[in-house]
């Protein structure tokens, strides 16, 4: 079944211990489409300048993705620069300039309205309910937003919240949303809000996945070479969701979820080994099998 | 099969955001034999001063711990006084006062001489040495540091680590000894000083576990009440030696190894629970069995 996103297009420029690249193809709704496509077909809804290449978009369109919500707006495409030290699950934002991003105020393509996995990225959360009032009748929604909103925009947000059934944080982030330091309890305190689940990411530290009956921790993959953690968090995302849209329809359970997770963070495992897209771009269905089948490896233990 | 710890014990005051301890009974030795005592029969080197509870050591005694390696010297015992903020997975020392084990100098009984199962734990590097030559033909031996150590008697540690065959470190310690960041690299640069296996503790991120040929990678139990973190990496390789030590006499096989992690991230998951070892005084067989399915539900998932 097919899989909504909107969020971020971008250029990034980034430095980690690993190296140095400037205005290289990003943005949450770049990394989450690409990660879902292995799984499901992707209908992308997000807006970049006039600046950004041909090329890509092409890509994206050769792979399931259906970029027909892509606005290409007058004007420079949205930038980020940041960089990394060692710890690489704290990126240091230098500069952000939102350019078309600013006015981005997006109409659901009518062929988008029937979708029925939505996952609303880090944008403004009046902009994800927006776009949610356009979807009839979604199956199933997740939401992810950054401490910007929490800040900035507290009650929009916590409607937006109402409204998901599963939201996809890091630990900061719902720490801070809710201002509850025990992730058990912040957890709770979100599904107090509406939601059901509560994704909690943890960098190299993996994914914790709470919901009203059980909890569900999964470890990052042991890498030996992390060159840019960039996109890690939406390429889970993506994978995750796109699990989920690629089942037969059926509400998922527990399990779902599990396996969900575990397609998730095979994806993200990849995106770090190279810069921007460039390790996205190339996998195989093979090669995110073998990546879960390694997760299976490292987590088994018999009792 | 018997099990033999070196290592201290301990007068701790502890502040964490849940409350204030005076001078309650610490150490690592302490936390590691009475974790180990609910799987093997420990035996115990330290050192204490004449103001050391009675009660306490008849305590241990009453459980499967011999005692008759714990030397109680003229003087006060060892003390630590320290604080965590919300942040558990770091202490914040205040205050060391080594008293009797400055001069901590010990010398095996006859009666310890042959046992099998061997954990040093986090002392001078040299008195590990010391320890470890006195005991006839170890079948298993495993060592803790802390940084301290690393940056004091670097040599003396590196010798004494390439006697071992597994080391329990955590993150910072396993960096800083290797000069390696990537957890990876630096458990494989350990390793070919001697050791075949690397633990490294993550606090409430869990345990990875790294050999030769495999991974391991465990939660910690997600909880919703931690009231002191002191003694949990202690009570972590009491589970996991003790485990060990359980067994038939067999080599440990690698899925022996990691239901041993899952014995110590199960009972030390119960001493975070309250100050001091009040929790780890009192578990059941039936508690921590439970606790270890718990952890098989928390990360199971089906392919």
């Amino acid at each position: 079944m097919s899989l909504l996103v909107v969020g971020s297009m971008a250029f990034d420029s980034i430095r980690s211990p690993f190296g140095e690249v400037e205005k290289v193809v990003g943005g949450s709704a770049t990394y989450f489409s690409l990660a879902a496509s292995y799984l499901a077909p992707v209908r992308l809804v997000s807006v970049v300048g006039t600046d950004f290449p041909a090329h890509t978009i092409r890509m994206l369109s050769a792979r399931s993705i259906d970029t027909r919500g892509l606005k290409v707006a007058d004007g420079e495409t949205f930038r980020w620069k940041g960089y990394y030290e060692y710890d690489l699950n704290t990126a240091h934002t230098v500069e952000t300039e939102l350019n078309v991003f600013r006015d981005f105020a997006p109409v659901l393509p009518e062929e988008y309205r029937d979708t029925p996995y939505v996952f609303l990225g880090n944008i403004d959360p009046r902009i994800q309910m927006d776009m949610l009032s356009q979807v009839r009748n979604p199956k199933l929604v997740a939401l992810d937003t950054m401490n910007y909103w929490i800040e900035n925009s507290p009650g929009p947000l916590r409607e937006a919240i109402g409204k998901a059934d599963i939201v996809i944080f890091n630990e900061s982030e719902l720490r801070e949303i809710s201002g509850e330091y025990n992730l058990v309890k912040a957890a709770r305190a979100v599904m107090s809000w509406g939601p059901t689940r509560v994704v909690i990411k943890r960098g190299e530290y993996g994914v914790l996945h709470l919901s009203d009956g059980a909890m569900f921790a999964a470890p990052a993959y042991p890498l030996e070479t992390i060159f840019d953690p960039t996109g890690a968090g939406d390429s889970f995302a993506g994978g995750f969701m796109g699990y989920l849209a690629s089942r037969n329809g059926s509400d998922p359970g527990e399990m779902d979820y599990r396996l969900a997770t575990m397609f998730g963070s095979a994806i993200a495992s990849f995106t770090v080994e190279a810069f921007s897209t460039e390790r996205l771009e190339n996998l195989s269905p093979g090669d995110i099998a073998s990546r879960v089948d390694a997760f299976r490896a490292l987590t088994e233990f018999r009792v």
